[in-house]
C-alpha cells in the first residue's frame, strides 16, 4: 500500500481551486507503487491521477513534470501534468509537493508479441525525436558513477562467481568510449508495466522519474533487454527485430551507434542487474517485498556478454 | 464541402516525418467547415485532426495554436495543436499554413438540458481561469470596430424597422463604460455546436478561431445567448441559471460586472445579428449555402433590450 499522505476531500477540493479543471467528484487511493502517493481524481472535466512526491529529491521534479508537458505537446502519449492558473506543473498539497497529470487509457501487456513490440520501438525513437527540442539538463540518475557506488555496496553480498562477473562487467564498460554516440533525454526504465495497450494500440506510456540525459541508445538497449527477452534471459530475435525496425524506421540508428550496441545491451543488463542487487540486499523499510529477483538480469547480462542480436 | 486542397498520401507521410505521431495509417478529408481544409489523420498512434488555413490571416494564426495549447496544457479539453521536432506549432503543408491537432471525442448537443449548461459554464469559467497566465495580446477581431464597419456595410440592405433598431444599439453599446470589467481570453463563439459531448460528460471544447482578448462577461453573455435560449429568442430561466450559477462557482462575478450584465446580453445578440447580416448580405463566394438566418439574433437582441436575466 503506497499511500504514505491521506488527504481529505476539503483539501483537494480547495486545491483544486487553483486548477481549471471542474469540481471534485471523487478521489481514491492508489495501492500500486512505492515511491509516492497516488489518488486517482475525478472532476466534472474527466479522470486524473494526483501524485504527492515522498521520497523524490524536490530539485530534479521540475526535469520529470517539464519532459512530459513537453513530450504531451509533441504528441507523444504519456501523462500530461496540468498546469495550475499561475501556470505552476507542480504544487503543494498535505505538506508534500504534488503535481495532477492526465489519465491514460490501458493496462500493462506482460506477454508482447512482435506487433506490440514494434509500437513501443517507435513510440520510444517518437519521445527520443520529440526530446530534442526539450532544454532540460538532467544527467541519468543510474549512469557510470551510480554503477560503481551500487557496485561497492552490492559486493560483500556476492558470492564468488557474481562477484567476479560484476567486477569484469564493470572494468568492460567504465573504459567503454561513448562521446561520438547521439544523446538526448531518455526514458531509462520502458519496462513492460510502464507501457499501456489500449487495444492493439499505445494508451500510454508511463512512470518518468528514471529519466534523464544519457546516450538515446542506452534507451533502446533497456527496452530491448525486456521486451524482446525470455524468461532465460535470451533475446526472442522477432520481436528484437521488430522493435529495431521499427524504431529506426523513425530515428536511423548511426555508425557509431552500430559499433556501440552489443557493449550497449551489456551497459542496460548491468544497470538493472545492479539495482536489483541494490534493492534485494540493502532494502529500504517496507520495500522488501517489492524487490525484484536479482537473478534475472545476471542472466540477461550473461547471454549479452556472449551474443548480441545485430542492430537493424 | 471544404476540402479545398488536396494532399496526397506522400505529401502527408513526408510531412508526418517533422512529427512524433508514429506511421501514418489512414487519412480522410471532413466535409465540414467553410474557413480551412481538414482531415482525419490516423496514425500508429492515435487520431488527428489535420487543418490547412486557407483564408484566415497568418499573422494571427500563432495566437489561436498557442492559446489552443496553454489551454490543453492547463487541461481544458480543447483540441492540442502537436509540436513538431523544431518545437513548432505551425507548419506549411500544401502550399498552406497547417496544423496538426488532437482529436476529441464526443457529438454536439443540439437540445442541452440544465445538466449540460451548467457543464458549459463550468468550462467556460476554467478557460477564463486558465487563459490568466496566457501572455497572447490579439484584440477580439469581432469586437465595436468591426460593428461599426459590418453596421455600415449592411445598412443599405435593411428595412426601416430594422434600420432603426441596429442604429439604435450601435448608439448605445458605443458609449457603454467597459474599463472596469475583468477582461482576458475569450472563446468568444462558444456556440452548441463548438462543445462536443461524450455521455452526459464534455469530451471537448473546440473552434477557436475567433477568440482575442476582451471582456470575460462578453463572453458568458455569448454563451448563455445561444445555450440558454429558445427558438424564438427568449431566456429559459432554469437553464441560464445552472449555466451562471456554475460559471460563478468557479470565478465569482464582481459587482461591475452585475451591473454590465444587461448590456452585455445585448452586446452579444448585436455581434451575432450583425454577422449574420453581413454573412447573407454580403457572401463571399460560394458561402451561400452556410449563411444562418439573420432573424433569430434580431429576435435575441429585441428580447435582451426588454429584458434580463439577472446574474448568478
Amino acid at each position: 500500500m503506497s499511500v504514505y499522505t491521506k488527504i481529505t476531500r476539503e483539501e483537494l477540493s480547495r486545491w483544486l481551486h487553483s486548477y481549471a479543471l471542474g469540481a471534485l467528484v471523487d478521489f481514491q487511493g492508489i495501492a500500486a507503487g512505492v515511491e509516492n502517493t497516488n489518488y486517482f481524481v475525478t472532476t466534472t472535466q474527466g479522470r486524473y491521477v494526483l501524485t504527492l512526491f515522498e521520497r523524490m529529491n524536490p530539485g530534479e521534479l521540475p526535469f520529470y513534470l517539464n519532459l512530459m508537458s513537453h513530450l504531451a505537446r509533441h504528441g507523444i502519449p504519456c501523462p500530461a501534468p496540468v498546469a495550475d492558473v499561475r501556470n505552476e506543473l507542480l504544487g503543494t498539497l498535505g505538506g508534500k509537493p504534488a503535481t495532477i497529470v492526465t489519465c491514460l487509457p490501458g493496462a500493462p501487456n506482460m506477454n508482447p508479441r512482435e506487433r506490440h513490440c514494434a509500437l513501443v520501438g517507435r513510440v520510444l525513437a517518437d519521445m527520443h525525436l520529440a526530446g530534442r527540442s526539450f532544454p532540460g539538463t538532467l544527467n541519468n540518475p543510474r549512469g557510470a558513477s551510480w554503477w560503481r557506488f551500487a557496485a561497492k555496496e552490492v559486493a560483500p553480498f556476492l558470492d564468488g562467481r557474481r562477484g567476479e562477473l560484476l567486477q569484469s562487467e564493470l572494468d568492460y564498460q567504465l573504459k567503454r568510449e561513448l562521446a561520438d554516440l547521439p544523446r538526448g533525454t531518455v526514458h531509462a526504465d520502458l519496462f513492460r508495466d510502464n507501457v499501456l495497450f489500449h487495444g492493439d494500440a499505445i494508451g500510454g506510456v508511463i512512470d518518468f522519474y528514471f529519466a534523464g540525459i544519457d546516450c538515446l541508445l542506452f534507451d533502446v538497449a533497456v527496452t530491448v533487454n525486456d521486451w524482446c527477452v525470455d524468461r532465460g534471459g535470451e533475446i526472442d530475435p522477432g520481436r528484437g527485430r521488430a522493435l529495431l525496425a521499427a524504431y529506426a524506421d523513425a530515428r536511423p540508428f548511426t555508425a557509431e551507434e552500430r559499433d556501440a550496441w552489443p557493449g550497449m545491451l551489456r551497459a542496460a543488463a548491468l544497470r538493472f542487474w545492479l539495482s536489483r542487487l541494490y534493492d534485494f540486499y540493502l532494502p529500504r523499510a517496507g520495500e522488501l517485498t517489492h524487490a525484484h529477483d536479482p537473478e534475472h538480469f545476471r542472466r540477461v547480462l550473461e547471454s549479452r556478454r556472449l551474443r548480441a542480436l545485430p542492430l537493424a
